[in-house]
This record gives C-alpha cells, sequence and structure tokens, in this order.
C-alpha cells in the first residue's frame, strides 16, 4: 500500500465535516489536520473521522468533548495523539505545518470574493510548494484565483480552482459533452439542492442568498441568522436563483468551449427545509454537429445524492489530480474543466 | 494564430471520412493525409475537405474525380498540390510521411483485434515520434493497446486509445459521476445507432455483428455484404446487443472506478434502417454515497447527434490532448478516462 495523502482541511462546517468523513473513508487520504476560525485539530498520524463525526458548533471544543467520550467509554480507538487547541491565527498555524501536508482543501466560506485567494496566498508566500484544490462559486473569486498563476508557479505549487459541483463534475461534464459539435450554442447547469436544517450550511445559504435581486456579497455577509430565517419565512423555505454569478462560464470560456461567457446560464432552486431535492441538477449542452444538426447532451445528478457528496467528493477527486500535475512538474493554476478529476481509493 | 496540427487519418470509411469533414471545419486542424486499403491522398499544405465531401468507394478515384471536377467547374479552389495515388502499402507510405504529421487519428475498422496494435507498432518500429488516437471498442485491443506502453515510451510517443463515443466520453462522464460516490455498484452503458444506409459504415456494422449471440470476430469478418444483409433482412434492419465485449470495463478499472470489470456493462441498438436512433445513448453510473445513500447519476446523448459526431468529435479532442501530453514529454498509451479531451477551435 502506498502512503496515503496527508490532507489539511481549511473550514469545519457542512462542507469541511463532509471532507473529513470523506478522506476517513479513503485508504489513500489522510486528514492530518482541520481548522476553523476558531482553532486547529492536529494529529501526526492522521485524525480519526469519528472525532469529527457529530461536531456542532466549535471545532476544538468538540474534537475535545469526542475524545473524551471515546477515552471514558474506551470505544472509541485514538490511535494518534491529537492536539485540538484554540488560537489567534488558525491559518498561521496551518501554514506553520503545510511542509507536512501534501495538500490542502479549501472548504472555507468565500465572503467576501478575495478571502480564499487572499488565503492561498498567505500560504504560496510562506514559500511551501503545496497542492490546492477549492470548490468556489462565484466567477470572480475563480478569475481572482487565475490571477495567482505566476505565484502559483514561482512557489511551484499547484492550484485546482472551481473544483465541486458547479463548477466542478458539471462544467467537466460540459467539456465532454461539447466534443460531439462543432459550435457550442448554450450550457445551461439547473441545480436543485435540498437540506433539511439550513443552520448546518449557514455560510454555503449565505453565498446563495447574495445572488438574489437585491442581494449582494456585502448585503448577505451582513445579514443575521434572525435575518437569514426572516427571508427563508417570506419564501416558504426556498430559494430560487437565475443567472447566477457562477465561473462554470469562466471554466468554459477559458478552455474553449463558448466563445462568450453569456452563453453559459446557471440557476436553481435550494429548499431550505426538506432534505428531497426541490429538481434534478442538470448540465444541458446545445450545440450544432458537423452535419448541421441541433442537440442537447445532458449530465443529471441523482436526486438522492447531496450537495455534500456532489462537491466534496470531486474535490478530493481533483486533490489527487492536483498531487499528480505536482509531480509532474506541471505548477500553476488550473480549473475543473482542464483534467479529469482522479479517482481516489 | 497558431500553425494548425497536421493530422494523418488512417481509414476513409464513414468515420475517415467523418474525420476529414471535421477536420475541414477546425482552424487548428489541417488534413495531411488520408489513407484506405488501396491508397493514400496527400497535401502538403493540407487537403480541402470537399475534395473527400462526395466520396464513395476508392478514396484516390474519388479525389481524381473530385480534383477534376473542381477544376473544370473552376469553383472549388484547390489551394494547394495534392498527391492521390494508388499504392501496394498506403501505410508505409503514410508511415514514411510520420515526420510530416503532429499526430494519426486511426479510424480503420478493426478486425481482427490485433489490427489497429499492429499498425501503431509498425508506426513506432520506424522511429517517429507520433500522437496516435483510436477509436477502438474491444476490451481485447484496447488491452493490446496497454501492451505497447514500453514501445510507445521508447519511441517518445502517446497513444490515446478507446477515445470515441463508447469506450470514449461515455467512459470519462463514467469517471466525473464516480466522484459523488464512495463506492461504484454499476456503470451502465446503453447505446442507440441509426443509419439510413448501412452500406456507409459497413465495417462499423460488422464490428457489432460480432457481438452477436453465436458470432465471433472472424466470423463478422468472413461474412459477405449479401450475408449481412440477409442477417438484417431478418431482425427487420436491427441489431440489439447486449453484454458487449467492450473496453469501457478496462479503461474504467484501470482508474480505479470499479474493481471489476463485470460492473460495467454496455449494450445497445442498432438500426440500420433508419436515422433516427431506436434508443436515446446513456451512461448511468450507480453507487452509494458516504452518507449510505443509493444514487445514479447519466449522461445523456442528444438523439439528433450521429454515431460519426459522438466518436470523431471526441477522437479530435483527445488528439489534442494527445499533442499536449507529448509537448509535456508525457509518453506512453492512456485512455480516454484519464484525461479531459480538449476542446478544438
Amino acid at each position: 500500500m502506498t502512503t496515503p495523502l496527508r490532507v489539511g482541511v481549511l473550514g469545519a462546517g457542512g462542507l469541511g465535516k463532509a471532507a473529513a468523513r470523506i478522506i476517513g473513508l479513503k485508504q489513500e487520504l489522510q486528514l492530518a489536520a482541520i481548522c476553523d476560525s476558531q482553532g486547529i485539530v492536529w494529529a501526526e498520524g492522521g485524525l480519526e473521522a469519528s472525532l469529527l463525526a457529530g461536531l456542532q458548533g466549535d471545532l476544538v471544543e468538540g474534537v475535545r468533548q469526542a475524545q473524551a467520550e471515546g477515552e471514558s467509554q474506551g470505544g472509541v480507538a485514538v490511535a494518534t495523539a491529537v492536539e485540538a487547541r484554540h488560537c489567534e491565527d488558525p491559518l498561521g498555524e496551518m501554514i506553520a505545518r503545510a511542509p507536512a501536508l501534501d495538500a490542502v482543501l479549501v472548504a472555507l466560506p468565500n465572503l467576501p470574493n478575495q478571502f480564499i485567494p487572499d488565503v492561498v496566498t498567505r500560504f504560496l508566500e510562506a514559500g511551501h510548494a503545496t497542492v490546492f484544490v477549492d470548490v468556489l462559486k462565484r466567477t470572480t473569486a475563480v478569475e481572482l484565483m487565475f490571477a495567482l498563476d505566476p505565484l502559483v508557479k514561482r512557489a511551484r505549487s499547484v492550484v485546482l480552482t472551481g473544483c465541486g459541483a458547479t463548477p466542478g463534475i458539471l462544467a467537466a461534464a460540459a467539456v465532454l459533452a461539447a466534443q460531439s459539435f462543432v459550435e457550442v450554442e448554450k450550457v445551461d447547469i439547473w441545480w436543485g439542492v435540498g437540506i433539511a436544517n439550513w443552520e448546518a450550511y449557514k455560510a454555503t445559504i449565505r453565498e446563495d442568498i447574495a445572488h438574489l435581486p437585491g442581494y449582494s456579497v456585502a448585503r448577505a455577509q451582513a445579514m443575521s441568522d434572525a435575518d437569514v430565517d426572516a427571508l427563508l419565512a417570506h419564501t416558504d423555505g426556498r430559494l430560487e436563483l437565475r443567472r447566477m454569478e457562477h465561473a462554470d462560464d469562466v471554466l468554459l470560456q477559458r478552455v474553449g468551449v463558448v466563445q462568450d461567457r453569456s452563453q453559459v446560464e446557471v440557476g436553481g432552486v435550494m429548499d431550505t427545509r426538506q432534505a428531497k431535492k426541490p429538481v434534478s441538477t442538470t448540465m444541458t449542452l446545445t450545440g450544432i454537429t458537423y452535419e448541421g444538426r441541433r442537440a442537447s447532451h445532458q449530465f443529471i445528478l441523482g436526486d438522492e445524492t447531496t450537495m455534500a457528496a456532489n462537491v466534496i467528493g470531486p474535490a478530493l477527486g481533483y486533490l489527487k489530480r492536483g498531487v499528480w500535475l505536482k509531480a509532474q512538474g506541471l505548477h500553476g493554476v488550473f480549473g475543473c474543466t482542464e483534467f479529469l478529476p482522479m479517482v481516489v481509493k
């Protein structure tokens, strides 16, 4: 068996916790560290996913409780020393440990747009060659990531950006679909998300609220939980979003699937009150074949799959691809549309 | 504008002719040469697609006629000198010209299984570093291609194998779909092909007949056109195939999407009497998410797209990817499941 890749996860919200759980199921990956805005949890030999299983609220507190419970019950094997502590600058702590990480999965909320690009810049300026994968959604944010390309190359690092579901595997599926056509007219992505308990995905939902007419990233960021509750009460818990600023456009334009970003439209429906998806998440690419025929190819996600499975699974597949790229000496910033993600065992 | 890639096409049947037409629509590609079993057509400055537009039967004869008609009408601009001649060994002629080609698309019928691997071996043994793309379908044939890996590496060349529709973009879509799951149970590919005039795709249909119960590659190869006609008369022009020996299995196993090849099933319906597809071509991947939920993702090709568009479009996208791989010094044999094809402008 090969040595597992040591992964650091930035963020311990809904997506960060899902990442910890999925990493725990993979032989090829080891969760070496995870942080939130209050602290860091670190284990040289890899963190047991069970320590994070029931996590609510503060990361460090939760892990300490899980450790205490595990010890008292003798049921949870804490195979390795785990360090869990609050600190002023969890990112700084993670950066100090970067030499012991093979890759970093960025599962932080991205408000404002430059937040995650700034985080990655901090890592890069510390000088360790690393592989970063993000699940950014907004066009502006992904453009900021691409602007880091010279810095990433100097740091002999790899950044894979927009590597969740949309953008992510749905945009990659559009690259496959485009192959049958000599002209692509339109790429439509229409997603459905069902979340039984919106509190677990506060940041994601705030990011979506920012897409609503009359809202902005700044306004969504400033909303209290009570404000969000009030908004959702007006819409029966549903958010329907159209013509979202989603980076599928820049990622598909970059590789030539579309000429113009306006050919890509992303929208969807989020139901914050039940887990059942209100619509099936579907990528539809319409084009003209060399014989002059118009047709549409589709990529449809199974309704039973959750946002977390469709975002974090791909992100980890692209993470393995990023490690491969770095091993080949192919440094720089790449989008989800440039390579197939790899299967992680 | 960058210099177009000079492409040689091996084979001038339905798929070879489609390749010539699609290459003619691409700024980034130039058709430098095409051959069939009787001869070769070659143009230093690139062949006009119009010379091949109405081609039926013998390649060289057809091009000569098109040239003569073009000259007499003064309507077709034959911008460059075209050499069209019958010869004993068209492959040998193509190999002699390999230094002037950036990539070779293999659109030959593959009966028997080792035919195309042998053709590629001949090229490689001549010592020119080249990029090959094939649209092979059978597992055995693709395995023979992978066995060439040491030779391909020594020749500093790149082979991309199984790069049509199935295997091809449908298997690549399965790699994307697999990302949402921690366990893949099954990949089902069910294709529909409608061909108004089976004579244009004789070789493809013979390859499919070889999959029928009671038939073999050798038996299909030995059938006369009249035998094929008689068989099709019995089935009202339809061929329904199940559990085909299709290389999607080895290509998905190789990258870890499935553990066992029996998890991949390929079948479909070919209607040889009408262009309308009898069923929609669909890849369905069923798996279990990290939360323990079973679900299926699907990739569905638009019914209006033809086999030629869905096979040759992807093959040219993978060809561009192959040229990229060679430029990076990444030599060897790769499957359609290892990289996204690139968009060719």
